[in-house]
């Protein structure tokens, strides 16, 4: 996580006030829930929140930290910072509760508010594909299998194509904030020796979680495992787009490119550059976020009933992995937005190979006129060929094919090389991926 | 994927016979669809089950080769292998569709049968876990933070943490199985230029596969990186009981043991040994199918309409990554269903440290006495060391410890070194998470 | 490993015939040190050999099987066979050692042996790409940097910088192939307990190895972490260069193309197309062989003297990386030297954009005849831009801007267009890279 | 890299004053040589130096960055910044350079800046094991393999084998230094079109660089990945030894424990537990080392020339790792410095199975005293597990044992249990480790 590749709304989320204050929530509601059960006092609850429910500044911060450089605690310093604030009711303040209870009730929080940020990075990045999908829903251009021309699709069908991943991103992203979204405060090794299940239960409700069935000392990584395994396949959708992006803008093939600003220098050296280094960057980042998977399984096997040491991870990639997320994710989404597209360009390259991407019509064309499958590929592949060796004309070969025309003739064969032939069902498509064609 | 880690259920998948199965049946599923449209005969679809519905055999595999040897093109050779068996009907079979379409479809339904292996393997998982949950529900035994003695639990919830995790993997494959079984007979570059939808349509319903909404040449990957993210998860969770156990049965703690069978060495040379040497193999075969979730991702972007680049990465991660983790829950099963606990080591480790677990309850009795936390703190903290450097009975310092008795009488300090106060909320927990106690 | 991927020379080291062969090298030499130290009789060892020393046949393997299926310890059933051949005097073989002296010994050697097979995999790769950079040395063609075309480079340059990429990667795998290559003949702990020091050194000099300066009951699994993470580079590198040759085949670059035989089908569907199906292939494996790196690193921190957990990830990773890395290598060395460039392609892209590529040289050009950088940066960007937007002549272009040419006459502008500017290099860098021009 | 795991000896290198400082200095450097070959006059290099060499302060990297808001373009910033201190000579700064020539090289003296930074790490390491081997070479301890006791080791020995595995992880990341160390002052695609070779040459030799033999507009990355999976086989060597604390920590073993200093919380909770925190926290770094391997493997595979996908990935990674291990060999030094080693605890846990851990010896000296391997092992075994059952005296339990007896009498028997026997190497194996014993 460094400023180049950050936004403030999801920095925020990792910042100590944000923290601070879901700690706060945490123990002020936990507090209400104390009352009702009748362990502490219902007046000293109230207090707690009247005195408590004050914004974390960074002076606050400052303090706590000033606290901690003491007793080298990071929740202890918190609670006596509180303190200050609240006096002598303070003393009712994490009862029964361990630091584990706080710590990751709040980080499922700060991974829910992350993830909701995403949902809604990803709505952005959908409407964006939407809109160009449709706009180019009946532009011609070129379908490659290896790099190679194949047949025709349609521009459209490229965002369309995205769209339906990032749809199925979404659902997955929104599964697992469902798995990180759990409450737990269930004490020093998960038994409610100390407080009674009706808080966690209280806690979990104000905060929108939902209480963990069985806590150790921690809630279980398996879940956070999952949330950041599911950010690493999000993170492969994007590096998919980035590279589709990279490839229509090659000099070659400029069939689209990202938007260069007036003014915008795409070398130092060379004047003439205009380079997709937008898409270049997510496709990095995207690589960043992969390799955060690994460490986040690592983090399952804690022994007994918790080690610490998914925490030094958790510091880590937490909040790299979803500000990286964040900031791909909006990103691709300016991408997409401003593309290029250069209709000529694509016109241009799906003729480059004089119609040899109606082969397979060529093909089929001829086994129904009664040719047999084996001799009507011998038939097309030695004409076509031609058209990669010696760049002739495709069309123009076959019709002086004796075999070829002996069963097509010209005219027919003419009707063969047909693009609406090849887009007739993008309708069909469309209405599958947006409902709508 | 090694015999020593394979069982012959999960192999079976990924063997060519059960690959060339699918693949006739994708075929004539296909004409059966393209006889009801009118596009073959509908007899020709007939005969094509009637000639080609037979088992394919080693010798059929081996033929099949053969012809591979020469065309070296997979399914150009199943299609000729088919035809000999078919007759001239054959011609029908394969029309406008693409090699990618009967091999993306074949590993749908591939992967979605290795799936439901996996979730027969977790409900055996889940109905040993169960088992031995209630068989040591009110065991009590030592509960361990960072591997030091912590607070009780009982050993029935060691093995309801588990039960909840794999109920959660157990959701999590079948939502990754769904997002695998996807049917796409939709030609070169998905368009269905030269194939009906409905075709897709027809075979998707017959193989229980849903028709991908929009390919390229091929399904999507991202729905298999999913598939085997969730994988890695999975074997995170095994590794996570396998450490649990290998802790429990070093020669210190020796709380439980993989069962040891008569006959059976544990050592060539030292012939006192019994090692864990299966949840020790468990733990490398977690790392295994951890290291295939980063190839998944890394398959995610192929280029434009599809390169083939994923090809040789999942013909090895497969197979590798399913029967691994096949095995491997049988073996976890295996090893919780005959799991040896010995309660008198349990309780022997329990009583070690003096009642020194019971620190917390004293702390909180002091406080509830009047004593600040913090002085509350010192006066245990000052007594603890002392059990850990002289190996004192706590107990006994709390007694003598003139600050400590002030506030609670000697009597009244025993009454909180009771293991009942650890245990009472095991039942509400239990009901969580399997719905009884 | 599956068989698609794989050449025999290199999984015949992973056959069992070679690891008993080892094994029994490993013993026999034991027992001439131990002859020697007078610890059993030199006629013993004499025999062992004379009798032991027979090939390892597949009857062999299978009788070693039958055994093992009783014992459940390979290296037991292993002696056990060995016995039925020696007699009395196999009670002498295996004395004082464990089963893992054997077995990670034994695992030293064959790392050798794959590592030998491995660098002189790469002394082919070297030759062919050392040939075809002389081949190409002076064939002008376009550089790109994003993707974008930049400067004009030599097709010999590429190949002489994958040639310096792979001379690097051969040092690295000589220095990783002498990690791995020790040799632990200490026993059950490794505190040479049972068996002489001496011992080891013998086996090791006899072997080629050199003895673990210490070991536990294993050869440490950092060696191995290094070896496997060494191949996850060579496999980068490989991917490397195989990107770059998808790239050159695109149907719109086209400067080079796999061999594509007379008689070869590109699609079942489309008889016209020629696919980079080997290269793609190659990217694949790259990601096959760097998924192995984590789990050897995971390998290393094994409990205490040792456990067992990394077997499991190392009988699958020792064959399938080694294996898969030997057939990449071989592969691309084939692409290499077969490989067809299209020099008319070449030429035909480097003047794609009408001399735009000598934007720099206008630049520096402007800059020394007295215009401020910043000043002609924008006098050749604003004419650069409209040869991208109007697709009009660079040079026409600057011939017309009056601000230029008040500067650098027509004639003078022309000279600057200039490839031989571009090249005079070659020769410098060709004699750092191969030591000659 | 976050400042609770960061040492500001490393994280200066990261800072923009260091990197200014190097790309101040490459640019000076090339100016010396330009006017060396007469390419820019004498006395204006003497200027640049004159004027340029001030220090970088926050305050002028904070001009730099004003500048960058405008240009978006980071060493347009600097060299304009620059200008503003050397005055008209600055139009000779950068002739002929493109933008890389200055980050990649930057990067390379911060990587051997970090390099010299982790060596010196491992020499207190180093440094810190040898003492402690020293000091413990002959305190006897049990030897674990499978978590189960083996055989006697010294507590010495554990710490020469991590001492062994660091000098070989040192001399790996020499040869990883060496391998990053390259200088490229090339021009835009590596050709020297703009600048004479002998520029690199000379800017190399003053930076401790050697010249890169073919660079493209990059230094190529298959040197970065050797380099951070270099780091990421150390991190996983620091796992290694964190792991064997932890377990020698644990509770029931407590053999040594990370010093905790009085006033110390080991729990905001329990006052009795004192955890080993820093350990845990080195196993979970070690992950996040262990993460950034593979993306520096994705790096290799640049498009052509170069794309700038590595860039935003060794913007984090590059400081990441080495500030994080960093970090993390000086904590695990700190660790092994003050660790405290219970010597009580080593003999009892020796003592706890009652000479079990003799067993190999007995079987040993009944096949010298003429029993079969077999008979011997089975006589071992019986007896032993009679001690696994019933916590038996093992030597008691030989001695009853007529068969045992027959063969060894009770004398012999006991001279049998003789820790002597098993650290009689101990002292070869220190040799061969610190050349002295």
């Amino acid at each position: 996580m460094i400023p180049r590749y950050s936004r403030p709304e999801m920095t925020k989320i990792w910042e100590p006030e944000n923290r601070f204050r879901i700690w706060f929530e945490i123990e002020a509601h936990a507090c209400d829930a104390l009352a009702e059960i009748g362990v502490i006092p219902k007046d000293s609850a109230k207090i707690i929140w009247a005195k408590g429910d004050i914004p974390y500044t960074p002076e606050r911060s400052a303090r706590i930290d000033e606290i901690e450089a003491v007793t080298k605690h990071d929740v202890i310093a918190f609670l006596t910072e509180l303190a200050e604030h609240i006096g002598p009711e303070s003393r009712f303040v994490h009862q029964g509760m361990t630091s584990s209870d706080v710590l990751d009730t709040c980080l499922a929080v700060q991974l829910t508010q992350a993830a909701d940020i995403l949902l809604a990075d990803m709505d952005r990045l959908l409407a964006a594909l939407e809109k160009r999908a449709f706009e180019y829903k009946d532009l011609p251009c070129m379908g490659r299998s290896h790099g190679i021309h194949a047949e025709p699709v349609t521009m459209g069908l490229k965002f369309a194509t995205f769209h339906a991943e990032f749809q199925r991103n979404r659902r997955r992203l929104k599964s697992a904030r469902e798995d990180i979204a759990t409450c737990a405060i269930s004490g020093a090794v998960g038994t409610f020796a100390n407080i009674d299940p009706r808080v966690e239960e209280h806690v979990a409700a104000k905060l929108g979680l939902k209480p963990e069935p069985v806590s150790t000392q921690v809630i279980p990584r398996d879940r956070h495992a999952q949330f950041f395994a599911t950010l690493g396949v999000i993170a492969s959708s994007i590096e998919h787009v980035a590279i589709e992006i990279r490839h229509l803008q090659r000099t070659e093939v400029r069939e689209a490119e990202e938007y260069f600003s007036p003014g915008q220098k795409g070398s130092s050296a060379m004047p003439h550059k205009r380079n997709p280094v937008l898409t270049e960057n997510l496709t990095g980042l995207a690589r960043l976020v992969r390799g955060m998977v690994v460490p986040a399984l690592e983090n399952v096997a804690l022994w007994h009933e918790r080690d610490i040491s998914h925490s030094s991870v958790e510091r880590m990639i937490g909040p790299d992995a979803t500000v990286t997320l964040d900031f791909a994710l909006n990103r691709l989404s300016g991408v997409i937005e401003k593309l290029v597209v250069y209709p000529d360009a694509v016109e241009r390259n799906l003729n480059q190979l004089g119609g040899l991407v109606f082969s397979q019509r060529v093909l089929l064309g001829l086994t129904q006129a009664g040719m047999s499958r084996e001799d009507s590929y011998k038939a097309v592949q030695r004409n076509a060929m031609r058209v990669w060796q010696e760049g002739a004309n495709f069309l123009d070969l076959l019709k002086a094919d004796t075999e070829v025309v002996a069963l097509i003739p010209a005219k027919a064969l003419e009707e063969l090389f047909d693009l609406g032939y090849h887009t007739k069902h993008v309708d069909t498509i469309f209405k599958r991926v947006f409902g709508r064609a």
